[in-house]
Protein backbone atom coordinates (compact mmCIF):
# COMPACT_ATOMS: atom_id res chain seq x y z
CA UNK A 1 0.00 0.00 0.00
CA UNK A 2 1.39 3.38 -0.91
CA UNK A 3 1.33 6.48 1.55
CA UNK A 4 -0.72 8.53 -0.23
CA UNK A 5 -3.60 5.23 -0.44
CA UNK A 6 -3.17 5.48 3.27
CA UNK A 7 -3.67 9.06 3.83
CA UNK A 8 -6.67 8.42 1.23
CA UNK A 9 -8.30 5.90 4.18
CA UNK A 10 -7.45 8.11 6.78
CA UNK A 11 -9.30 11.26 5.13
CA UNK A 12 -12.39 8.74 4.06
CA UNK A 13 -12.79 7.01 6.96
CA UNK A 14 -12.39 10.00 8.92
CA UNK A 15 -9.85 7.87 11.70
CA UNK A 16 -6.30 6.98 11.76
CA UNK A 17 -7.29 4.10 14.27
CA UNK A 18 -4.85 0.82 14.17
CA UNK A 19 -6.52 -2.17 15.95
CA UNK A 20 -4.09 -4.35 17.58
CA UNK A 21 -5.07 -7.78 17.42
CA UNK A 22 -3.23 -9.46 20.69
CA UNK A 23 -5.65 -12.34 20.52
CA UNK A 24 -4.96 -14.37 23.74
CA UNK A 25 -7.00 -17.14 24.31
CA UNK A 26 -7.28 -16.68 28.40
CA UNK A 27 -8.90 -13.64 27.75
CA UNK A 28 -11.59 -13.96 24.62
CA UNK A 29 -15.06 -14.80 25.50
CA UNK A 30 -15.34 -18.45 26.68
CA UNK A 31 -17.97 -19.88 24.64
CA UNK A 32 -15.77 -19.43 21.71
CA UNK A 33 -12.97 -22.12 22.76
CA UNK A 34 -15.30 -24.66 21.37
CA UNK A 35 -14.87 -23.10 18.25
CA UNK A 36 -12.75 -25.11 15.78
CA UNK A 37 -10.04 -22.24 15.50
CA UNK A 38 -11.19 -19.54 18.97
CA UNK A 39 -8.55 -17.54 17.62
CA UNK A 40 -9.58 -17.41 14.11
CA UNK A 41 -13.30 -17.36 15.27
CA UNK A 42 -12.57 -13.97 17.89
CA UNK A 43 -10.69 -12.21 15.07
CA UNK A 44 -12.81 -12.60 12.69
CA UNK A 45 -15.40 -11.12 14.64
CA UNK A 46 -13.75 -8.36 16.01
CA UNK A 47 -12.32 -7.35 12.31
CA UNK A 48 -16.48 -7.46 11.01
CA UNK A 49 -16.95 -5.64 13.93
CA UNK A 50 -14.67 -2.96 13.75
CA UNK A 51 -13.34 -2.30 10.05
CA UNK A 52 -15.74 0.58 9.16
CA UNK A 53 -13.58 2.70 12.27
CA UNK A 54 -9.57 1.89 11.30
CA UNK A 55 -7.48 1.79 8.33
CA UNK A 56 -5.15 -0.71 9.89
CA UNK A 57 -4.80 -3.89 11.61
CA UNK A 58 -1.57 -4.79 14.11
CA UNK A 59 -1.44 -8.44 14.93
CA UNK A 60 1.27 -9.31 17.53
CA UNK A 61 2.91 -11.90 16.33
CA UNK A 62 4.10 -13.41 19.70
CA UNK A 63 0.36 -14.17 20.79
CA UNK A 64 0.19 -16.41 17.91
CA UNK A 65 3.77 -17.94 18.21
CA UNK A 66 2.47 -18.91 21.73
CA UNK A 67 0.59 -21.29 20.62
CA UNK A 68 2.88 -23.42 18.36
CA UNK A 69 1.18 -24.69 14.84
CA UNK A 70 -2.04 -23.79 15.52
CA UNK A 71 -1.28 -20.25 16.56
CA UNK A 72 0.59 -19.89 13.21
CA UNK A 73 -2.60 -21.19 11.56
CA UNK A 74 -4.94 -18.43 13.10
CA UNK A 75 -2.56 -15.72 12.08
CA UNK A 76 -2.44 -16.94 8.49
CA UNK A 77 -5.89 -17.38 8.33
CA UNK A 78 -6.28 -13.66 9.77
CA UNK A 79 -4.39 -11.94 7.42
CA UNK A 80 -5.54 -13.94 4.47
CA UNK A 81 -9.32 -13.16 5.67
CA UNK A 82 -8.41 -9.22 5.99
CA UNK A 83 -6.88 -9.09 2.45
CA UNK A 84 -9.81 -10.87 0.90
CA UNK A 85 -12.43 -8.87 2.71
CA UNK A 86 -11.08 -5.88 3.54
CA UNK A 87 -8.17 -5.41 1.12
CA UNK A 88 -8.45 -1.31 2.51
CA UNK A 89 -7.03 -2.31 5.57
CA UNK A 90 -2.96 -1.55 6.26
CA UNK A 91 -1.81 -4.85 7.86
CA UNK A 92 1.08 -4.82 10.29
CA UNK A 93 3.12 -7.91 11.55
CA UNK A 94 4.48 -6.61 14.74
CA UNK A 95 7.34 -8.92 14.73
CA UNK A 96 10.23 -6.59 16.67
CA UNK A 97 12.52 -8.80 14.53
CA UNK A 98 16.43 -7.46 13.48
CA UNK A 99 18.73 -9.89 12.87
CA UNK A 100 21.85 -10.54 10.79
CA UNK A 101 21.40 -10.27 6.93
CA UNK A 102 20.69 -13.02 5.31
CA UNK A 103 18.02 -14.47 8.47
CA UNK A 104 15.97 -10.71 8.06
CA UNK A 105 15.50 -11.45 4.60
CA UNK A 106 14.20 -14.86 5.56
CA UNK A 107 11.58 -13.18 7.75
CA UNK A 108 11.33 -10.17 5.20
CA UNK A 109 10.30 -13.00 2.73
CA UNK A 110 7.77 -15.21 5.46
CA UNK A 111 6.50 -12.28 5.89
CA UNK A 112 5.79 -10.09 2.98
CA UNK A 113 6.17 -12.97 0.20
CA UNK A 114 4.40 -15.89 2.21
CA UNK A 115 2.25 -13.82 3.97
CA UNK A 116 1.53 -10.54 2.21
CA UNK A 117 1.40 -8.26 5.10
CA UNK A 118 2.02 -4.66 4.60
CA UNK A 119 4.49 -3.76 7.38
CA UNK A 120 6.39 -5.09 9.88
CA UNK A 121 8.29 -3.72 12.87
CA UNK A 122 11.49 -3.89 13.18
CA UNK A 123 14.06 -3.79 15.88
CA UNK A 124 17.11 -1.29 15.39
CA UNK A 125 19.91 -2.27 17.69
CA UNK A 126 21.67 -4.86 14.72
CA UNK A 127 21.74 -1.46 12.63
CA UNK A 128 21.74 -1.04 8.90
CA UNK A 129 22.05 -4.51 7.77
CA UNK A 130 19.36 -6.16 9.92
CA UNK A 131 16.71 -3.59 8.21
CA UNK A 132 17.81 -3.11 4.48
CA UNK A 133 16.38 -6.92 3.73
CA UNK A 134 13.17 -5.84 4.09
CA UNK A 135 12.96 -2.59 2.28
CA UNK A 136 13.20 -4.61 -1.07
CA UNK A 137 9.66 -5.05 -1.36
CA UNK A 138 7.97 -1.85 -3.33
CA UNK A 139 4.93 -0.98 -1.37
CA UNK A 140 5.76 -2.70 1.97
CA UNK A 141 6.80 -1.05 5.19
CA UNK A 142 9.49 -1.37 7.85
CA UNK A 143 8.42 0.44 11.28
CA UNK A 144 11.26 0.76 12.99
CA UNK A 145 11.63 1.03 17.04
CA UNK A 146 12.42 4.35 17.69
CA UNK A 147 10.94 5.48 21.37
CA UNK A 148 8.25 2.93 22.59
CA UNK A 149 5.84 4.02 25.90
CA UNK A 150 7.34 1.06 28.06
CA UNK A 151 9.28 2.15 31.28
CA UNK A 152 12.70 0.00 30.02
CA UNK A 153 12.37 2.71 27.21
CA UNK A 154 14.68 5.01 29.48
CA UNK A 155 16.89 2.10 29.84
CA UNK A 156 18.52 2.57 26.23
CA UNK A 157 17.16 4.65 23.80
CA UNK A 158 17.07 7.39 26.30
CA UNK A 159 21.18 7.62 26.39
CA UNK A 160 22.61 10.10 25.61
CA UNK A 161 25.63 10.59 22.78
CA UNK A 162 28.95 13.53 23.73
CA UNK A 163 27.53 15.24 21.27
CA UNK A 164 23.74 15.22 22.67
CA UNK A 165 21.96 12.80 20.86
CA UNK A 166 19.78 10.67 22.31
CA UNK A 167 19.65 6.85 20.80
CA UNK A 168 16.24 7.25 19.72
CA UNK A 169 17.75 10.53 18.00
CA UNK A 170 20.34 8.54 16.40
CA UNK A 171 18.06 5.43 15.32
CA UNK A 172 15.62 8.43 13.55
CA UNK A 173 18.48 10.23 11.59
CA UNK A 174 20.52 7.20 10.71
CA UNK A 175 17.53 5.41 9.17
CA UNK A 176 16.64 8.15 7.45
CA UNK A 177 19.63 7.28 5.01
CA UNK A 178 17.80 3.64 4.59
CA UNK A 179 14.72 4.75 3.23
CA UNK A 180 12.06 7.68 3.10
CA UNK A 181 8.73 8.77 4.32
CA UNK A 182 7.32 5.87 1.57
CA UNK A 183 8.53 2.90 3.00
CA UNK A 184 9.94 3.58 6.74
CA UNK A 185 7.48 4.19 9.65
CA UNK A 186 8.55 4.59 13.14
CA UNK A 187 6.98 3.44 16.68
CA UNK A 188 6.52 6.49 18.76
CA UNK A 189 4.37 5.80 22.72
CA UNK A 190 1.15 7.57 23.18
CA UNK A 191 2.92 8.12 26.81
CA UNK A 192 5.75 10.45 25.44
CA UNK A 193 3.90 13.74 24.94
CA UNK A 194 6.18 16.58 24.31
CA UNK A 195 8.86 13.91 23.33
CA UNK A 196 6.34 13.98 20.06
CA UNK A 197 8.34 17.10 18.90
CA UNK A 198 12.07 15.78 19.14
CA UNK A 199 10.68 13.33 17.23
CA UNK A 200 8.86 15.00 14.79
CA UNK A 201 11.74 17.61 14.25
CA UNK A 202 13.76 14.94 12.76
CA UNK A 203 11.59 12.89 10.73
CA UNK A 204 8.69 15.54 10.07
CA UNK A 205 7.21 13.79 6.96
CA UNK A 206 6.90 10.01 8.25
CA UNK A 207 4.11 8.28 9.70
CA UNK A 208 4.16 6.88 13.29
CA UNK A 209 2.44 4.07 14.22
CA UNK A 210 1.41 5.03 18.08
CA UNK A 211 1.14 2.24 20.53
CA UNK A 212 -0.17 2.99 23.98
CA UNK A 213 -3.74 4.55 23.87
CA UNK A 214 -6.04 3.43 26.41
CA UNK A 215 -4.41 0.49 28.81
CA UNK A 216 -0.97 2.05 28.97
CA UNK A 217 -2.35 5.50 29.43
CA UNK A 218 -1.94 7.50 26.24
CA UNK A 219 -4.64 9.64 24.90
CA UNK A 220 -5.28 10.36 21.04
CA UNK A 221 -5.65 14.24 21.87
CA UNK A 222 -2.26 14.37 23.00
CA UNK A 223 -0.74 12.48 20.33
CA UNK A 224 -2.47 14.22 18.01
CA UNK A 225 -1.33 17.59 18.96
CA UNK A 226 2.62 16.59 19.49
CA UNK A 227 2.83 14.15 16.64
CA UNK A 228 0.76 14.78 13.47
CA UNK A 229 2.16 16.04 10.49
CA UNK A 230 0.02 17.67 7.40
CA UNK A 231 -0.71 14.77 6.29
CA UNK A 232 -1.82 13.32 10.02
CA UNK A 233 1.13 11.01 9.68
CA UNK A 234 -0.19 8.84 12.39
CA UNK A 235 -1.45 5.38 12.77
CA UNK A 236 -2.57 5.37 16.68
CA UNK A 237 -2.95 1.53 17.77
CA UNK A 238 -5.03 0.30 20.89
CA UNK A 239 -5.84 -3.50 21.34
CA UNK A 240 -7.31 -4.38 24.90
CA UNK A 241 -9.32 -1.25 25.08
CA UNK A 242 -11.14 -2.51 21.96
CA UNK A 243 -10.79 -6.19 21.67
CA UNK A 244 -11.30 -6.73 25.36
CA UNK A 245 -13.93 -4.38 25.45
CA UNK A 246 -16.04 -7.34 26.63
CA UNK A 247 -16.11 -10.87 27.37
CA UNK A 248 -19.58 -12.07 26.97
CA UNK A 249 -21.24 -12.98 23.51
CA UNK A 250 -21.71 -9.89 22.76
CA UNK A 251 -18.19 -9.47 22.88
CA UNK A 252 -17.73 -7.84 19.38
CA UNK A 253 -20.42 -5.39 19.28
CA UNK A 254 -18.69 -4.00 22.27
CA UNK A 255 -15.92 -3.89 20.50
CA UNK A 256 -17.14 -2.24 17.81
CA UNK A 257 -18.78 0.52 19.91
CA UNK A 258 -15.13 0.90 21.51
CA UNK A 259 -13.45 1.66 18.15
CA UNK A 260 -16.28 3.81 16.64
CA UNK A 261 -15.62 5.69 19.85
CA UNK A 262 -12.22 6.26 19.27
CA UNK A 263 -12.90 6.91 15.38
CA UNK A 264 -15.18 9.75 16.50
CA UNK A 265 -12.48 11.04 18.36
CA UNK A 266 -10.25 11.29 15.77
CA UNK A 267 -12.86 12.68 13.48
CA UNK A 268 -13.07 15.36 15.71
CA UNK A 269 -9.74 16.06 15.40
CA UNK A 270 -9.14 15.90 12.03
CA UNK A 271 -12.00 18.83 11.79
CA UNK A 272 -10.07 20.96 13.76
CA UNK A 273 -7.24 20.76 11.62
CA UNK B 1 20.67 -26.53 32.49
CA UNK B 2 22.66 -25.22 35.44
CA UNK B 3 25.84 -23.21 34.19
CA UNK B 4 27.79 -25.36 36.28
CA UNK B 5 26.42 -28.46 33.91
CA UNK B 6 27.18 -26.54 31.06
CA UNK B 7 30.89 -26.30 31.74
CA UNK B 8 31.12 -29.66 33.02
CA UNK B 9 29.67 -30.75 29.31
CA UNK B 10 32.30 -28.22 27.96
CA UNK B 11 35.30 -30.51 29.69
CA UNK B 12 34.13 -33.43 29.24
CA UNK B 13 33.87 -33.26 25.45
CA UNK B 14 36.68 -30.87 25.01
CA UNK B 15 34.63 -28.51 22.71
CA UNK B 16 32.57 -25.52 23.25
CA UNK B 17 30.95 -26.15 19.86
CA UNK B 18 27.58 -24.77 19.35
CA UNK B 19 25.49 -26.03 15.81
CA UNK B 20 23.68 -23.49 14.21
CA UNK B 21 20.75 -24.89 12.56
CA UNK B 22 20.36 -22.17 9.85
CA UNK B 23 18.57 -24.64 7.90
CA UNK B 24 17.61 -23.29 4.68
CA UNK B 25 15.69 -25.82 1.88
CA UNK B 26 17.33 -23.96 -0.52
CA UNK B 27 20.83 -25.09 0.60
CA UNK B 28 20.13 -28.48 1.82
CA UNK B 29 20.95 -32.04 -0.62
CA UNK B 30 18.64 -32.30 -3.22
CA UNK B 31 17.58 -35.65 -2.39
CA UNK B 32 15.97 -34.99 0.71
CA UNK B 33 13.62 -32.58 -0.95
CA UNK B 34 11.37 -36.08 -1.61
CA UNK B 35 11.55 -36.40 2.39
CA UNK B 36 8.08 -35.71 4.11
CA UNK B 37 9.77 -33.11 6.58
CA UNK B 38 13.17 -32.43 4.65
CA UNK B 39 14.04 -29.43 7.62
CA UNK B 40 13.50 -32.03 9.73
CA UNK B 41 15.40 -34.78 8.06
CA UNK B 42 17.93 -32.75 7.55
CA UNK B 43 19.09 -31.57 11.04
CA UNK B 44 18.49 -34.93 12.27
CA UNK B 45 20.91 -36.17 10.11
CA UNK B 46 23.56 -33.48 10.87
CA UNK B 47 22.21 -33.63 14.67
CA UNK B 48 23.73 -37.47 14.43
CA UNK B 49 26.47 -36.90 12.90
CA UNK B 50 27.65 -33.40 14.88
CA UNK B 51 26.73 -34.77 18.48
CA UNK B 52 29.83 -35.89 19.97
CA UNK B 53 31.61 -32.76 18.68
CA UNK B 54 29.93 -30.17 20.95
CA UNK B 55 27.70 -29.15 23.23
CA UNK B 56 25.20 -26.95 22.19
CA UNK B 57 22.52 -26.34 19.05
CA UNK B 58 21.42 -22.92 18.25
CA UNK B 59 18.06 -23.45 15.52
CA UNK B 60 17.67 -19.66 14.06
CA UNK B 61 13.91 -19.05 14.69
CA UNK B 62 13.86 -17.34 10.53
CA UNK B 63 14.32 -19.91 8.89
CA UNK B 64 11.93 -22.43 10.24
CA UNK B 65 8.98 -19.53 10.55
CA UNK B 66 9.77 -18.34 7.21
CA UNK B 67 8.25 -21.81 5.74
CA UNK B 68 5.06 -21.11 8.04
CA UNK B 69 3.27 -23.75 9.32
CA UNK B 70 5.75 -26.41 8.08
CA UNK B 71 8.54 -24.59 9.43
CA UNK B 72 7.22 -24.27 12.89
CA UNK B 73 6.74 -28.21 12.73
CA UNK B 74 10.15 -29.10 12.08
CA UNK B 75 10.69 -26.34 14.49
CA UNK B 76 9.27 -28.45 16.99
CA UNK B 77 10.16 -32.02 15.62
CA UNK B 78 13.82 -30.94 16.50
CA UNK B 79 13.75 -29.58 19.46
CA UNK B 80 11.95 -32.50 20.49
CA UNK B 81 14.13 -34.37 19.18
CA UNK B 82 17.38 -32.96 20.72
CA UNK B 83 15.42 -33.64 23.95
CA UNK B 84 14.82 -36.92 24.06
CA UNK B 85 17.63 -38.23 22.25
CA UNK B 86 20.76 -35.97 23.70
CA UNK B 87 19.15 -34.31 26.63
CA UNK B 88 23.10 -32.71 27.87
CA UNK B 89 22.57 -30.63 24.71
CA UNK B 90 22.06 -26.84 25.58
CA UNK B 91 19.46 -25.63 23.39
CA UNK B 92 19.55 -22.22 22.29
CA UNK B 93 15.92 -20.50 20.45
CA UNK B 94 17.80 -18.01 18.35
CA UNK B 95 14.86 -15.58 18.00
CA UNK B 96 16.62 -12.76 19.01
CA UNK B 97 12.99 -11.07 20.26
CA UNK B 98 12.29 -8.11 22.36
CA UNK B 99 9.04 -6.99 23.25
CA UNK B 100 6.89 -5.08 25.76
CA UNK B 101 6.30 -7.08 29.21
CA UNK B 102 3.52 -8.88 28.29
CA UNK B 103 4.08 -9.85 24.73
CA UNK B 104 7.75 -10.72 26.25
CA UNK B 105 5.64 -13.35 28.54
CA UNK B 106 4.15 -14.78 25.90
CA UNK B 107 7.29 -15.66 24.10
CA UNK B 108 8.97 -16.71 27.39
CA UNK B 109 5.93 -19.46 27.41
CA UNK B 110 5.80 -20.26 23.89
CA UNK B 111 9.66 -20.86 24.16
CA UNK B 112 10.20 -21.94 27.76
CA UNK B 113 7.11 -23.90 28.52
CA UNK B 114 5.24 -24.98 25.18
CA UNK B 115 8.69 -26.09 23.73
CA UNK B 116 11.41 -26.58 26.73
CA UNK B 117 14.38 -24.88 24.91
CA UNK B 118 17.17 -23.51 27.33
CA UNK B 119 17.69 -20.43 26.16
CA UNK B 120 16.53 -17.60 24.54
CA UNK B 121 18.16 -14.76 22.41
CA UNK B 122 16.75 -11.28 23.39
CA UNK B 123 17.32 -7.93 21.64
CA UNK B 124 17.69 -5.08 24.25
CA UNK B 125 16.49 -1.96 22.93
CA UNK B 126 13.08 -1.85 24.98
CA UNK B 127 15.19 -2.38 28.03
CA UNK B 128 14.12 -3.77 31.54
CA UNK B 129 10.73 -4.88 30.92
CA UNK B 130 11.55 -6.31 27.57
CA UNK B 131 13.85 -8.89 28.93
CA UNK B 132 12.58 -9.30 32.87
CA UNK B 133 9.72 -11.74 31.53
CA UNK B 134 12.49 -14.38 30.19
CA UNK B 135 13.90 -14.43 33.61
CA UNK B 136 10.64 -15.89 35.67
CA UNK B 137 12.05 -19.79 34.80
CA UNK B 138 14.64 -21.25 36.94
CA UNK B 139 17.08 -23.37 34.89
CA UNK B 140 16.64 -21.19 31.80
CA UNK B 141 18.34 -18.47 30.46
CA UNK B 142 18.51 -15.28 28.12
CA UNK B 143 21.34 -14.36 25.83
CA UNK B 144 21.46 -10.78 25.26
CA UNK B 145 22.60 -8.99 22.28
CA UNK B 146 25.22 -7.08 23.69
CA UNK B 147 27.92 -6.25 20.14
CA UNK B 148 27.01 -8.89 17.12
CA UNK B 149 29.26 -9.28 14.17
CA UNK B 150 27.53 -7.72 11.50
CA UNK B 151 28.46 -4.45 9.89
CA UNK B 152 25.75 -2.39 10.86
CA UNK B 153 26.43 -2.93 14.83
CA UNK B 154 28.58 -0.10 14.54
CA UNK B 155 25.41 2.12 13.76
CA UNK B 156 24.06 2.10 17.44
CA UNK B 157 25.97 -0.38 19.52
CA UNK B 158 29.01 1.49 19.29
CA UNK B 159 27.53 4.76 19.98
CA UNK B 160 29.57 6.92 22.81
CA UNK B 161 27.71 8.19 25.58
CA UNK B 162 29.01 11.94 27.08
CA UNK B 163 30.49 9.77 30.05
CA UNK B 164 32.29 7.92 27.24
CA UNK B 165 30.33 4.31 28.00
CA UNK B 166 29.54 2.87 24.66
CA UNK B 167 26.20 1.28 24.04
CA UNK B 168 26.82 -2.65 24.24
CA UNK B 169 28.91 -1.55 27.44
CA UNK B 170 25.47 -0.13 28.63
CA UNK B 171 23.62 -3.27 27.99
CA UNK B 172 26.33 -5.47 30.03
CA UNK B 173 26.07 -2.88 32.96
CA UNK B 174 22.32 -2.37 33.20
CA UNK B 175 21.35 -5.73 32.32
CA UNK B 176 23.73 -7.46 35.30
CA UNK B 177 21.32 -5.62 37.45
CA UNK B 178 18.51 -7.99 36.25
CA UNK B 179 20.45 -11.43 36.36
CA UNK B 180 23.36 -12.96 37.05
CA UNK B 181 26.23 -15.12 35.13
CA UNK B 182 23.56 -18.35 36.09
CA UNK B 183 20.57 -17.00 33.79
CA UNK B 184 22.08 -14.82 31.61
CA UNK B 185 24.59 -14.61 28.89
CA UNK B 186 25.49 -12.60 26.21
CA UNK B 187 25.91 -12.30 22.04
CA UNK B 188 29.68 -10.91 21.16
CA UNK B 189 30.74 -11.52 17.57
CA UNK B 190 33.74 -13.34 17.30
CA UNK B 191 35.23 -10.84 14.53
CA UNK B 192 35.02 -8.54 17.99
CA UNK B 193 39.02 -9.24 18.82
CA UNK B 194 40.38 -6.90 21.71
CA UNK B 195 36.54 -5.74 22.46
CA UNK B 196 36.35 -9.07 23.95
CA UNK B 197 38.48 -7.42 26.59
CA UNK B 198 36.00 -4.40 26.94
CA UNK B 199 33.24 -7.13 27.12
CA UNK B 200 35.14 -8.92 30.01
CA UNK B 201 35.82 -5.93 32.11
CA UNK B 202 31.89 -5.81 32.45
CA UNK B 203 30.87 -9.31 32.73
CA UNK B 204 34.04 -10.73 33.94
CA UNK B 205 32.13 -14.40 35.00
CA UNK B 206 29.31 -14.66 31.79
CA UNK B 207 29.26 -17.08 29.02
CA UNK B 208 29.34 -15.41 26.09
CA UNK B 209 27.17 -17.16 22.62
CA UNK B 210 30.07 -16.06 19.81
CA UNK B 211 28.70 -15.97 16.23
CA UNK B 212 30.49 -15.24 13.38
CA UNK B 213 33.25 -18.06 12.84
CA UNK B 214 33.87 -19.64 10.00
CA UNK B 215 31.92 -17.73 7.11
CA UNK B 216 31.84 -14.58 8.91
CA UNK B 217 35.97 -14.22 9.31
CA UNK B 218 36.22 -15.09 13.35
CA UNK B 219 38.63 -17.73 14.27
CA UNK B 220 38.26 -19.71 17.43
CA UNK B 221 41.77 -19.20 18.75
CA UNK B 222 41.32 -15.05 18.50
CA UNK B 223 37.68 -15.74 20.43
CA UNK B 224 39.53 -17.85 23.00
CA UNK B 225 42.63 -15.46 23.25
CA UNK B 226 40.75 -12.22 24.20
CA UNK B 227 37.17 -14.05 25.43
CA UNK B 228 37.63 -17.19 28.10
CA UNK B 229 37.47 -16.79 31.36
CA UNK B 230 38.29 -19.42 33.98
CA UNK B 231 35.32 -21.61 33.50
CA UNK B 232 36.25 -21.28 30.08
CA UNK B 233 33.00 -18.35 29.50
CA UNK B 234 32.59 -19.69 25.76
CA UNK B 235 29.78 -20.95 23.77
CA UNK B 236 31.54 -20.79 19.88
CA UNK B 237 28.99 -21.02 16.95
CA UNK B 238 29.07 -22.10 13.60
CA UNK B 239 26.62 -22.72 11.35
CA UNK B 240 27.16 -22.69 7.33
CA UNK B 241 30.85 -24.05 7.64
CA UNK B 242 28.99 -26.82 9.55
CA UNK B 243 25.93 -28.09 8.07
CA UNK B 244 27.10 -26.89 4.25
CA UNK B 245 29.96 -28.62 4.36
CA UNK B 246 28.80 -30.77 1.42
CA UNK B 247 25.53 -30.63 -0.61
CA UNK B 248 25.79 -34.76 -1.69
CA UNK B 249 24.57 -37.55 -0.11
CA UNK B 250 27.37 -37.43 1.84
CA UNK B 251 26.55 -33.87 3.70
CA UNK B 252 26.17 -35.93 7.15
CA UNK B 253 29.55 -36.92 7.37
CA UNK B 254 31.36 -33.80 5.95
CA UNK B 255 29.43 -31.74 8.43
CA UNK B 256 30.53 -34.36 11.52
CA UNK B 257 34.01 -34.13 10.14
CA UNK B 258 33.77 -30.26 10.11
CA UNK B 259 32.75 -30.32 13.61
CA UNK B 260 35.03 -32.60 14.59
CA UNK B 261 37.73 -30.36 13.57
CA UNK B 262 36.41 -27.60 15.30
CA UNK B 263 36.41 -29.45 18.45
CA UNK B 264 40.00 -30.70 17.76
CA UNK B 265 40.75 -27.15 18.05
CA UNK B 266 38.99 -26.15 20.88
CA UNK B 267 40.42 -28.86 22.54
CA UNK B 268 44.05 -27.92 21.93
CA UNK B 269 42.96 -24.50 23.24
CA UNK B 270 41.71 -25.65 26.68
CA UNK B 271 44.69 -28.17 26.79
CA UNK B 272 46.99 -24.53 26.58
CA UNK B 273 45.07 -23.41 29.69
Amino acid sequence: MTRQEIIENIRRKQSFLCVGLDTDLKKIPPHLLTEEDPIFAFNKAIIDATAPYCVAYKPNLAFYECFGLKGWAAFEKTVKYLRTNYPDQFIIADAKRGDIGNTSAMYARALFEELDVDAITVAPYMGEDSVKPFLNYPGKWVILLALTSNPGSQDFQMMESGEGERLFERVLRRSGEWADAGQMMYVVGATRGRAFEDVRRIVPNHFLLVPGVGAQGGSPEEVWRYGRNADCGLLVNSSRGIIYADSTPDFARAAGAAAQTLQAQMAALIAQH
